[in-house]
């Protein structure tokens, strides 16, 4: 099922809006076996939507759209369907009904533009929007299926989910694509390539593909074909060899990143962890609090901004802040030890670090960073030198003390 | 100067990486006066690079590429460009000298593969890449010009700041679009529509789109002519007038988010603050500090997640979490007013709410969320009740905690 997405608005084109909608579509169907050969972005303009649809149609069996379904004046792309596939606009008094219905319920007076969100093409398929008033238009059209979302993430997301996978299931080509990521942390592409080679990985059947962010690198194996169980064994296989070869730096290959492992690691163990945040400013909590269920492990974190907070709410000493400084090695360490105690968790981590972009010294630059560690047998301290970038840095830092910690859970 | 960006990379076609170059890219070409008109993805396929590249010269006189420009198997973008535009491969000694020193002054060795990165193609301008090995390539053929990025999106935004703004400001078109968007906060686009059309607001001369978001709506306002005199006065009128119609809900029109005039606010006032987060974890401190210079307003914040924290950190009275609950008004007056004294702030935030998607009940269905303010003259309590996504309601929840606070210091 070769498909193509297509985003509409200005604001994807001005830079001011990331395009996530895309990226969200094109993991969730291809999950569902779609092969998505090409995103398009373009602009609110009538006849920009009609090139597009037209030029897609010669391409790609699937076309998803999302953008320009709403009842402001800058969305268009509604009208820009009934050009294409030559169809009239349509009165749905059931579609009015549930929009009245959704402002009502809420207590509110729907406002009276919103009406025209009960016109649609005519000889559609209308997929429900369960949370928002736009519903999803489907063109059927010989073999080929244009599926128009509204751009609005939150109800994009839902229909995919709800409407769309559903509704593309019953039509479903042949699987044709099978991935598997090896997710890494602590080291650069280039070396991970150089590891690869010396030991002779071969991937015969499969693409290999670098994909490196903050979080870490990712491997990713790539099989194209017809048949799914050889596919997923190729794929297996390789990042199990990978996961050889990796060693420390290999993360996972079920999809769960860094943040994902180290949390699995501390409920399997039963073990707590409090933290102690400095230059981070709550971002390592954030991170142990982002999954369901985080209460198991996660008890309470201290962000101490200021020399005093560090002093009153985690007795650092004055006498090391005044020798060594807030962003040491022995701050770090008296944090992390105090906050376990007062805490009475199995862990603590502590952070000071100069995030930058100003800040730093000849002796102390921007980017350098302090990593403490309590664990049950001792303290551990990690120093780290970054790059000048602030909201790099404290991402990094972030992703570094959960890997300490995440190394440490896996001491024997 | 009408522009088109392609990201190369099957990663953004499987949606496991956000195409986060695409939007920094226009955002900053805009600025310089591009007007891009379309941003297409497509994969890691040398004929599909090839085909994008002649369409988009069809149509746009600049086209910038990301991605496929490092020494790993999978980036092919040179190759393409090279067969696009016949020419060959030429070795620059000096590019591979200066990756050979930016390894050694890591104290690296440099892998033998990355020495592919020295080979250019032939009568190419190259860009300097400040931070990675990957140089950008130029190719100008007649009127129009290919600029190729590597994909890191640290090195990609290094390269266009420094490199890319540089050599496009020397051959620059006449400024052609003026833009200005009024960010607001607390209400949906469907109401702010509707006030805007009982206000009989009008903007000609100017389009108007409604970008919302979790961060509020946007109404950006945009200009698009010669007479960069009248339409900056244009889209000032107008951002004025909105002002007006919009009341409290307007936040700014300079660009500034929420977190911005919130802490900019702090600044103003001399003013400082403190946070106690529970269902949000640190993210309302991680937001408070993400600006550069954050200490001067933000002392110190506890995640207090467990019951036991909010009495031990806090000094939650046992009898009010046993009576009324963690998720209570009552908690987070407690959490916010004891916190305020404690850090010797003039304001303390304080939430607790069930993000979900597990852990309500009938009485406290998830989403419910209170937030608490301790301020000068008093203590505030908020209930909202936002939906069941655990990741959508946390962020809510940090965004509608500081409108409360931002609102409080606009008091007289």
């Amino acid at each position: 099922m070769i498909t193509e997405i297509i985003t509409i608005g200005n604001e994807i084109l001005l830079g001011q809006t990331l395009d996530s909608n895309a990226a969200y579509i094109a993991d969730k169907l291809t999950e569902v076996g779609a092969d998505i050969r090409r995103i398009t972005t373009i602009g609110d303009g009538n006849q920009d939507i009609v090139n597009i649809l037209k030029e897609s149609m010669g391409r790609a069996d699937l076309i998803i759209t999302t953008g320009g379904l709403g009842p402001t004046d800058d969305d268009l792309t509604k009208s820009a369907i009934c050009q294409t596939f030559n169809r009239k606009l349509e009165y749905h008094p059931d579609i009015l009904k549930l929009i009245t219905d959704r402002y009502s319920r809420r207590g509110m007076v729907m406002p009276d533009f919103v009406k025209t969100q009960a016109d649609q093409p005519e000889g559609s398929v209308l997929l429900e929007n369960p949370i928002g008033s736009a519903v999803g238009i489907v063109i059927e059209n010989g073999d080929k299926r244009v599926i128009s979302l509204p751009g609005v993430p939150s109800e994009m997301r839902a229909m995919i989910d709800q409407s769309v996978i559903p509704y593309l299931q019953k039509h479903k080509d042949s699987f044709n694509i099978i991935f598997r990521n090896v997710q890494t942390f602590g080291t650069f592409e280039s070396y991970i390539a150089d590891m690869i080679r010396k030991n002779n990985f071969t991937h015969e059947g499969c693409e290999l593909a670098y994909l490196p962010s903050l979080k870490g690198v990712v491997l990713r194996l790539t099989y194209r074909g017809d048949d799914q169980a050889e596919g997923e064994k190729l794929v297996a296989k390789y990042a199990s060899e990978l996961r050889e070869i990796l060693g420390d730096y290999y993360i996972a290959d079920d999809g769960r990143d860094l943040v994902e492992v180290t949390t699995d690691l501390l409920k399997e163990k039963h073990a707590t962890v409090a933290t102690a945040e400095s230059c981070t400013g709550g971002m390592i909590a954030a991170a142990l609090t982002d999954i369901a269920g985080s209460s198991e492990y996660f008890l309470q974190g201290a962000v101490t901004y200021s020399n005093e907070a560090k002093t009153d709410v985690l007795d650092v000493p004055q006498e090391i802040l005044v020798d060594h400084g807030a962003v040491s090695g022995e701050t770090v360490y008296h944090m992390a030890k105090n906050l376990r105690g007062k805490a009475g968790t199995d862990y603590a981590i502590s952070v000071s670090g100069i995030a930058g972009p100003a800040g730093g010294t000849e002796e102390k630059p921007v980017g350098l960073i302090y990593i403490g560690l309590a664990h049950p047998w001792g303290v551990d301290v990690h120093e780290h030198v970054f790059g000048t970038d602030r909201q790099i840095n404290r991402e990094r830092t972030v992703y570094h003390a959960l890997n300490h910690l995440r190394m440490k859970l896996l001491e024997k």
